[in-house]
């Protein structure tokens, strides 16, 4: 069993994050995934790290395991052809070119369809094609800054910024699995493919106004966008006596729990205080005299007094403590792995649990056009035209 | 038409953001979403701003259209009873109670795969059970503490802080679509339904590492965690002459462009920025030197001069600027409709455009227990046993 996409073919022209990291999730949950990559391959296999080879990189590595590689320059005849027939035997293909660039190359959905109607065509790139922006290149910070993330930003720091995260790039890779998800059932149950697009820009609006929206959600507004307590400047984790740590009372029984615990029963009788509405129309002074109580012991006395309780607590973890997290550990989250070049690697294990489809990490990212020759073999290429597309640069291995 | 997962009928038992908009947006795409909802109703349903009804408040419009609302004390007998009898008739099943808590409900994966061994049940919530964090109650900022993305901002900042958006329960919420969706084609395809856990750390962990995990993506690590770039303090949207501007210089042709557009031909031969990597390598230099190139010229100047070239650039929009904005404007993205009792309201429409199986917003958001009355009928109950089930407080409508 590998996943509950298991026999979904898909076919993946995409380079950076959004598209192979979307393309890993559909591969993580079975999906068989090919990575179509130009001669240079995707630039990504060059960004950050890497032990063995320059062209297995970090970032690279956590966004292409569950796929098989194979190089096609599709500026030649030949490549493209065996593009062509990629897509005729797929059932789904995944796109981040422009969509003029798509057209030029020939690899839009209206010839696409003419050689495998039923095939789900998914396109995701910068803004939807319908609107003014249409063609706009972009990255994700460009789309930070037009989504108002970076001004958001200004509203806590005075100045905007962009997030510390790939947010656009990832969130829009997320939302390209959930539609092509719901396309397959719906090819499933109703036999019939569909041409989608998912734009990061319109994406992240939506997703940033889940909780911003706020006075504009009416009309006429009755107040500004932005989700004030979001914003407090004392919404942070607390400083303890040697450190740091995240505690929320935020219904009303977390908070008589936390002023107990606080030994503060004038907060809990403080008229300001007394339910969550009063508590969120003065968030900044509530964040501040939570803040002020919380200074007063260590993090491991707080954790060890907030244990048992229901107000929800964490420690703050750095990155690099996440490696050896107790719940990662004892859940098997970091998966680790003997790469045949790249030496041991780290890899996250897939979040979600499915208990009658389990997922797995069946391929370990590959090599530049590791399996070039055995996907066009399977297209139905002989030998011999294998060798000469391998002879003519029209394809590649990782050792030619 | 009513997008791709039409036929799908989903009960709800969720609240606050992660549930609720993960159910909208498998509502948006077709699905009937039953909103389980307990008397006093979701707690959403009184944060932020409202127009006319305070259990109809700004958080809750933008998580719940597309979804019928039924009130059930689950606490009685009899709303138990209709409770499993709602889920038994259901395809989907999705609830964010903690595991202990579900059990205690007699709600849990055991029970109702009982009455209905085919549903696909799913439990989101904030630690996997099978660790020791199992029965940790988590809200987003203690997911954002965890899951080292505060401690990513102080690496920003100095100091340890929380994104001013709801990420974690957002990013989990796409997780539960993602998830949900594939074992709805799973079930078409093999005619079986499962158990999934969507856990919210985890999802997380997983979200921040795929760009952040570096260093420690070989073990032994060769560096550390955190991909120097994001964290550079001068990524943000440049100063222009009279506001700011995002412009990415981002592969080597834009790279050439920009230093040909600001006039900088110095930048283009110095050898710290000759290719991505050395810039990459040099990041805070070559993203200070781009911002004084900017500083030179007002940001209509530069969105005309950049305007032709191929360099990703764009406006930098407020949370209030995307209401008018042109590309938005264009495309539909804003949909207004006049609630039956909020007044007129603005919903973001879904992202994804889907060429056979377009999506609608169908349903406006529900007043508390709108749908009681219908959707007990439609499980089978008679109006006898209804009246007497509004009579007993078990279920109420929003007049009752």
């Amino acid at each position: 069993m590998s996943g509950p996409l298991e026999g979904v073919k898909i076919v993946e022209f995409t380079s950076v994050v959004l598209g192979p990291w979307a393309c890993q999730i559909l591969g993580d949950m079975g999906a068989d995934v090919i990575k179509i990559e130009p001669p240079a391959g995707d630039t990504n296999r060059h960004l950050g790290p890497h032990n063995v080879n320059g062209d297995m990189s970090a970032l690279f590595l956590t966004c292409n395991r569950n796929k098989r590689s194979i190089v096609l320059d599709l500026k030649t005849p030949e490549g493209k052809e065996a593009a062509l027939k990629l897509a005729a035997q797929a059932d789904v293909m995944i796109h981040n070119f422009r969509p003029r660039a798509m057209d030029r190359l020939g690899l839009d959905y209206g010839t696409i369809r003419k050689i495998n109607p039923d095939i789900i065509y998914c396109a995701t790139y910068g803004y939807s094609k319908k609107g003014p922006y249409g063609d706009k290149g972009a990255l994700d910070d460009s789309i930070q800054a037009g989504s108002g993330i970076a001004m958001l930003m200004s509203m806590v720091e005075g100045e905007p910024r962009y997030l510390p995260t790939i947010l656009a790039d990832k969130t829009t890779g997320m939302a390209v699995v959930n539609a092509v998800t719901a396309a397959l059932f719906y090819r499933e149950r109703h036999g019939r493919g569909q041409e989608i697009e998912v734009p990061m820009y319109e994406t992240m609006v939506s997703f940033v106004m889940v909780e911003h929206l706020w006075g504009q959600t009416f009309d006429p507004p009755i107040g500004k966008a932005g989700y004030t307590r979001l914003m407090s400047l004392h919404r942070r984790p607390y400083k303890t006596k040697d450190g740091y740590i995240a505690v929320l009372p935020y219904w009303d029984n977390h908070w008589k729990t936390f002023c107990e615990v606080v030994e503060r029963p004038d907060m809990l009788t403080d008229p300001r205080f007394r339910d969550m509405k009063t508590r969120l129309a003065n968030i900044d002074v509530s964040y501040a005299e939570t803040g002020k109580a919380l200074a007063k012991k260590t993090t491991q006395e707080w954790l060890d007094l907030f244990r048992p309780t229901n107000v929800p607590h964490m420690v703050v973890n750095t990155l690099d403590g996440l490696i050896d997290d107790p719940q990662l550990t004892e859940t098997g989250f970091w998966q680790m792995a003997d790469h045949p070049t790249e030496g041991r690697i780290r890899m996250a294990k897939t979040p979600y649990n499915f208990s009658e489809s389990p997922t797995e990490i069946r391929r370990l990212p590959p090599r530049l056009g590791q399996q070039s020759a055995e996907i066009l073999r399977e297209a139905g290429y002989s030998d011999d035209k294998i060798q000469q597309m391998f002879d003519r640069s029209i394809t590649k291995g990782p050792s030619s």
